[in-house]
């Protein structure tokens, strides 16, 4: 039994010691070092290379370090008959949900247009807008999406959720389905992307679904690259349909330098950083089902495959 | 008796037509018209040019339409036997504390440097901090104070208050006098200052005051221009004492172009516009300060002139 860690962000010696620190006696490899490939039963990966994890002959289960696995199911060679597990770090979704709060007010407060104004040296006041008057909606509602959900609103917002199954939030009015989308679009002033990236939700970010929200909607994506249509974003912001939009992730990351979102006026860029996996989080999770796969016990936290995440 | 209004930000008309729609047979003049200066008796102002409030023989009240009154006393011109009196405004109090929580959350999540980065179409994730492990300093405990002080700590930062005089605010640990100062800002990680502008606090935040601050604090100034040394913070920021700082108000308004501010990069400067009073909560309470003075009752919101504020 031993666990390989595979990669390409340079934290495999992070993530080795974390789990050395906190049971010495367990074997963990690099997938970049030469080791025993048949004893390897978990591969503990992030953004792995695609075909890295069709040469372990005895894997017993994936883990992915963070709480997406859809770069898993990109992986055609990634085999099919084993569990997924994916992280749930109780940090993570407190994370995200200061970054969409301190996102929101920063648009509230107009400190995108006031940082481009300072830039330039001009002194232009603009009118702010106040929490209590604001409605924002939520896509997705799995642990990341239903904490902010639930936290913007302690903070006064009015808030909605949407998601595909229906779920149930104290103060805060859920909608489920695609019948009920036209619906949630239409009041929601500031909507936030916290999807699982699936078949279903891939380009769900598009002409069609922004034309749904009212004039002067903002958009925040948070969620993954794939779900927004890069292309009707540039347009309804143009059009000026949209006020603004802030994005944490993209196609292609780090986003080449002559995309047009680096300059555009009107986008707020973060480089898919709002909330990161703590290794002090997650190891132990990690060593948990580790025990569990070595006693042939229940996996925790594992993808349903059908679902996509 | 009538009302003159006096302020040179282009908003006399909005005032005196909000002035009119709640009471229609008021008299109330701009001063910039031909008007029947014997006749006033309540100068409404802000920031009024120096020497236009000696002009009247039985005014009987000078009614900031601001918080502020610090102006006032700026201009050895205006009367000093009459009451001034000053607004409170119940949005002030809580537009200022959203546009703290809004600078302290862009703060934590490294909104400043990401924006410069895009800017420079640079892609370079920055660890971010959590609400829960930040200590917040205000100082000043007056309603603005208080209120983000009492709201900073129910989004959950550690948050402590130092005023002149000992305050009470729940499950916020205060200070009082100078005696206190050190003990204050050695716990402090974030300062945001909220005094009032007093001979006392003219020049508070300078040298002296920045190096007793823990390396790497941040500061927030939402108070008067006056109360930074603009030299002292420069050189705290190029030293890496302080690790930025958030401004909205200046000595001088609009800053000149050529101040070092505009393009300090650890600065953040948003133009005086943290919290703006609104006419339509601000009216009710100068209409029942005029109505108190012709029936010689005692006036509300009355400024103490020996303390300042």
């Amino acid at each position: 039994m031993a666990i390989v860690i595979i990669r390409q962000d340079g934290k495999i010696e992070a993530w080795k010691k974390a789990l050395k620190e906190r049971n010495p006696s367990i074997a963990v490899y690099s997938y970049l070092e030469d080791h025993p490939k048949q004893d390897i039963t978990m591969a503990l990966i992030w953004k792995h290379p695609q075909g890295s994890l069709s040469v372990y002959p005895n894997l017993k289960c994936i883990a992915s370090s963070g709480a997406g696995v859809d770069y898993i199911f990109e992986d055609a060679s990634a085999p099919t008959d084993i569990p997924i597990t994916r992280v749930v770090d109780p940090y993570l979704a407190s994370d995200m949900s200061e970054h969409v709060l301190a996102v929101i007010l920063a648009e509230l407060k107009n400190f995108n247009s006031y940082k481009l104004q300072q830039v330039a040296s001009d002194w232009k006041p603009k009118i702010y807008r106040r929490i209590k008057d604001v409605t924002v909606g939520i896509m997705g509602l799995g642990e990341l999406g239903a904490l902010t959900a639930t936290d913007l609103m302690k903070f006064g917002f009015t808030v909605q959720g949407w998601s595909r199954s229906q779920k149930e939030l104290k103060n805060v009015k859920t909608f489920a389905g695609s019948d009920t989308l036209d619906a949630f679009l239409q009041a929601t002033e500031i909507l936030v992307c916290l999807l699982p990236l699936t078949p279903d939700t891939e380009g769900i970010l598009s002409k069609e679904l922004f034309e749904r929200l009212p004039k002067g909607a903002y958009v925040i994506n948070v969620a993954r690259g794939g779900h927004l249509v890069d292309r009707d974003l540039l347009e309804a912001l143009d059009a000026d349909h949209l006020s603004g939009a802030c994005l944490d992730v993209y196609h292609q990351e780090p986003l080449p330098k002559d995309h047009p979102f680096w300059q555009h006026p009107k986008i707020f860029m973060t480089p898919h950083y709002a909330s990161v996996s703590d290794t002090d989080s997650v190891v132990p999770q990690i060593l948990e089902n580790y025990d569990r796969l070595r006693m042939g016990k229940e996996l925790l936290n594992k993808v349903n495959r059908k679902k996509g995440y």
